[in-house]
């Protein structure tokens, strides 16, 4: 089979951490014979250097006509006060609006050759942390009116942002999350402010209906305060946590850190058909850009979740997966996940060991 | 002097651990020559059940006549779906907003006595975590328009929540958030998601300005997302942090979590005046509600924070933390914070020894 991907290298250490998944993904082709058809596009802030937008027009075009996208990661301070109000970032916003990417699935896994570059005490981690948050991504309030007025007393000068949820979009990504739920442990916790917020409330309601749909899921709400302590007192609790986008936002980053290695945690931004984008869950990391220092594992993860969930090549990416465990195994680790009596290698080293473990 | 004081107790281990705290205080009055005039109130479920309301008129009268409020906690399963939509919590947030408390002061601090009972590695922790969090707390999304919009089409039914700040609310907590540093590490963090949110937009915009009036404090911003990260990895290099009404909401629990000992966590709540309410940071613990177990300490240490702040008597403040210091110092423990070789004792028996130590 042929498949189309557009790959969005970004800025930073983007272009390093792409170009070794590519080669991941090559070396898959190879062996289990696919043709992956690579489309190169800007996004972000090489996007609005090279094209005048984080997002061109030519980016959105190649991915709607693509079967997948893959991202590296986007911003810097180079950007951080561009002229005309354009950032990094909005490409990433518009570019999950543009494609109705409504879903995010951040897997938080602790890699057991990994346990100690947990911040976590050992009996608090355990043995194998594995929790998904399902993150509404396309509404909220990142997507609700954003408002500035000025008064003439300034103190009186105010700002607004609207956090939006209707039923539709609650019970779609409820439904992600029941159906991601089904294929693991089984277990689900809605996160909100019920106590608090009318989009949580109906929250909790449509959750009760979709709840029905899956008897076998045992289901629980919990207010996102007790979430956060949750998460650090006793992570091994969850399994699936869905929530709305702020919160995912904030958790899916505290989980993330539980791990210790946020260079090795993928994502995958997912709509109603099979086109998705996968990202590495770290960001741009401008400080150590172009000197083969970068974790490519995140993103080559990345590649994996693409390859089952838009390509539904489930055997290839698990032998990714498994590639990745080898080599970790092996010893072979990049300096953000190195420790003591461990092989330091860079970002090539690293993406070849993966290829030549596949 | 004469200080009237409201305690407002509450539901489930309210009224022990408040029961407690004002036995220290009338150990202070006696030792200091003071006379405290207690005048106990309800709220909370207590207030639905014997008042018909979770913040009963004659408790807010009595407050605005009051000196200080030491409040237990509220809540409980018991009110979880009351008749009339009146819940416990509707209590706290209405006398926020009543007594226009907009400051809260949440410390977060590691007592080097129990630090074995972080969830956080030593070298994670360090030796003297000692965070200050200063939540808005009587505006953005808590206090912006609550809607629920019914349509005919029911997948159209929609929720919203209006997060809101103008320039004098965001003026005034940040010179409380500016105004603690000064008095501690001379650091500020301002949380927000300036690259979401108009509304954190609007609060950088008023931080450069009020950070002109306290040139001595090192200021910086970060996005909430990363300071949930950042919580988790680095707790060490916080001093004071400042953010809005909901990312203090989550990010002041998650800190306190870190300490390992949210019974030992006090909070004030502080206004225009020098009217303030004190409150432990953790809940009702109604499974362990009469029976003798909960900690009172993080009540006791709110009593103190309302000597310091409201009655301006420092010195006996002081002694409290002192007191509570050498008991712990003594190796006595409640059930919460035991652990190997140290002596167990209840609610009561920890009040009288930290009486006894004053
Ligand atoms: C860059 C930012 C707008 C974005 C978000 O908040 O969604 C990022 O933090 C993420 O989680 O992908
Ligand atoms: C009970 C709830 C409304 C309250 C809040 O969110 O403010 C509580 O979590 C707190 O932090 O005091």
């Amino acid at each position: 089979m042929t498949y189309q991907i557009v790959t969005l290298p970004g800025d930073g250490i983007g272009p390093e951490i792409v170009g070794e998944a590519v080669k991941v993904l090559e070396k898959i082709a190879i062996k289990y014979n696919h043709q992956f058809k690579f489309n190169e596009q800007l996004i972000g802030g090489i996007g609005i250097d090279e094209a005048g937008a984080s997002l061109p027009e030519a980016t959105i075009e190649a991915c709607l006509k693509s079967d997948a996208i893959l991202l590296g990661a986007v911003g810097g301070p180079k950007w951080d006060t561009t002229s005309n109000g354009d950032r990094p970032e909005k490409g990433l916003l518009k570019i999950r609006e543009t494609l109705k990417l409504f879903a995010n699935l951040r897997p938080a896994i602790l890699y057991k050759q990994l346990k100690c570059a947990s911040p976590l005490k050992e009996e608090v981690i355990g043995d194998n942390l594995d929790i998904l948050i399902v993150r509404e991504l396309t509404s909220g309030i990142y997507f609700g009116k954003h408002e500035r007025v000025v008064m003439e007393n300034k103190k009186a000068t105010y700002a607004e942002d609207i956090e939006y949820y209707n039923v539709e979009e609650i019970e779609r990504i409820l439904k992600v999350g029941f159906d991601a739920a089904m294929k693991r442990g089984k277990k689900a916790v809605i996160v909100d402010k019920a106590n608090v917020l009318a989009t949580s409330k109906l929250w909790r309601e449509v959750s009760e209906e979709v709840a029905k749909e899956f008897p076998e899921v045992e289901y629980s709400f919990m207010y996102v305060d007790n979430a956060a302590m949750q998460l650090v007192v006793n992570p091994m609790q969850f399994d699936v946590i869905i929530t709305n986008n702020m919160f995912g936002d904030i958790l899916s980053d505290e989980a993330s850190m539980l791990t210790g290695s946020i260079g090795m945690l993928a994502s995958a931004s997912l709509g109603e058909g099979s086109l998705g984008l996968y990202e590495p869950s770290h960001g741009s990391a401008p400080d150590i850009a172009g000197q083969n220092k970068a974790n490519p594992i995140a993103t080559i993860l990345s590649a994996a979740m693409m390859l089952r969930y838009s390509l539904g090549l489930n055997a290839e990416a698990y032998a990714i997966e498994r590639a990745v465990e080898c080599v970790l195994d092996q010893g072979y680790r990049t300096s953000d996940i190195m420790n003591e009596g461990m092989k330091l290698v860079g970002t090539r080293e690293m993406g070849e060991l993966i290829c030549n473990a596949i």
